[in-house]
């Protein structure tokens, strides 16, 4: 058994290789510059985490591991053209500093060199990844496509946003773990218990994303506290503000919306506050924990197996950067 | 045996289902827009006759047809953003339409939907189309780019631009017979026979799309005549002119281009024709052709069999439209 630490330092070691030709240069080049900024790589040690809980680490774990760290990049160069993004893991977005042109097409080409990875995996195991991995990538576009169509609604429910949420987000985690269950031999039972508690995890995930963005250290944090605020975005935070606010904190956050002063951060987070939104929001994240703990807990193998994703879970959802 | 036609038909029944869910309707109705906008079905058909040269027509060799066509209308869409296109088959382009998140996101998921009649391919074949599917799409991406590379250069050799002609344009196609003859059961000799067959048809294809464009009727072509030459795009002809006009001739040439007068088309028609472009470029269509013969000659199997794929490769090369 390998735990969080040992898991991503195997992984990044293979990961580190070139997976591009040289040329053509205007190719390739925007997707190695890419990769090279770095990242987690939290998808693909889950990948090996669900394979580890049912057998040894099977050579194919990393093989689909790579498949779902490049698609997850993929995701990442497209989603920020879409979102304007000018900057990722502190450095200029691939769009900006190699033109749209070249973000589209290299996160293209990206993209299919995650089924070449993919393809790699024995026949046995084939068929079964490569549709849990297409059913996974068309929930995630979906999951992108309803985030873009709620940035232009004023009208979006909790329950809508949560399976925005799931699909844009969770539902990669959740099959990580599973394809590597699947490699490591799992039954169905077990497969669908390790996907819904990483579904659940991811959920969670995504509410301390939010909860950071609010109320994380400045210091730890790294980016700038406020960010989806100043960006009128909506979040777990600010959803359950809209609905639990009284008519004059509902009509002074639609005004510093519309408005965007320059103390909107600060005046909003005041509202947040004494909206109690903070304590709200553990409580939901501790409420999709103890979903996503009951899932592991069901799953049929030894409690000493399911450390490092205990391990893993905790890292997720207590971190504060 | 069926014959072209019959086969068109076969295909276009059974692509003409839904591809896509409705919603979300910002994800998919570009999609299912664009594939209304019809076309040949070349590709898919190919890989039908690719198989029925050596079999009856497998079932899967609809899936992987279905793969192909989408795969490619997915290129076609992400080409047209980055062309900047604004009609496609006399309608507008996806981006124009929908805009270019739409466009980009709509294709993306188009893509994953190619692979998602991939992964409904017998196991016994899953694992060499996949690895064929995976090559062919990485190549079409690297073509696109060197097409986009070749735009901003004027010392494109005849060679490199036959490369990337080779890669853009005729890797699928010969893919997609290849395909077709690995459901067919096909021997290693065979399906490389046929892949060369579909790869140099795949070129003189070209050289008749260019030939078309500069020589064609405007009545039958269906497109204004000279839009390759007004866009200054390089093109067989272009480049082959630029090699044997006379110095007189390459500074007329030069000029039009920067200069872009209202009657350049009729004068770059002009050198061409002073230049027998015409018969150049029939002779070196004529060259391609005979090496696509050749290899359909070496391919194991009666010759009866090989009487529809010599239609196809007549109805691509002598087309006027």
């Amino acid at each position: 058994m390998h735990n969080f630490k040992d898991l991503v330092k195997a992984f990044a070691e293979k990961f580190s290789n070139e997976h591009f030709p040289n040329t053509p240069t205007g190719l390739y080049q925007p997707g190695t510059y890419f990769l090279s900024l770095g990242g987690k790589r939290i998808r693909p040690v889950m990948c090996l985490m669900g394979n580890e809980l049912f057998a040894d680490i099977h050579p194919d774990a990393f093989n689909a591991g790579m498949a779902i760290e490049l698609f997850h990049n993929f995701t990442l160069i497209h989603d920020d053209i879409m979102d304007a993004a000018t900057l990722r893991r502190g450095m200029e977005t691939v769009h900006l500093k190699y033109g749209p042109d070249a973000a589209l097409l290299s996160g293209d080409v990206m993209m299919i060199k995650a089924y070449e990875y993919i393809a790699k995996l024995n026949g046995q195991h084939l068929s079964k990844i490569l549709s849990l991995f297409n059913t996974t990538a068309v929930e995630v576009c979906e999951g992108q496509q309803m985030d873009m169509d709620f940035e232009k609604r004023d009208d979006v429910g909790m329950e809508e946003y949560i399976h925005m949420i799931s699909l844009k987000t969770s539902v990669l985690l959740a099959a990580s773990l599973e394809i590597g269950a699947l490699l490591g031999g799992a039954s169905e039972g077990n497969c669908k218990h390790l996907y819904e508690f990483g579904r659940n995890l991811g959920i969670a995930f995504q509410i301390q994303d939010d909860y950071l963005d609010a109320f994380g250290d400045p210091e730890k944090f790294g980016k700038e506290i406020g960010g989806d605020i100043k960006q009128n975005k909506k979040t777990f935070l600010m959803l359950h503000v809209l609905e639990v606010a009284n008519e004059q904190q509902k009509k002074e956050l639609n005004n510093l919306m519309q408005t965007n002063p320059s103390d909107k951060i600060e005046k909003v987070l005041a509202i947040f506050k004494a909206c109690n939104v903070d304590a709200w929001a553990n409580e939901l994240k501790e409420k999709y924990m103890q979903i996503a703990y009951q899932h592991l807990e069901d799953i049929a193998v030894l409690s000493v197996r399911k450390k490092p994703l205990m391990e893993l879970a905790e890292f997720l959802v207590q971190r504060d950067s």
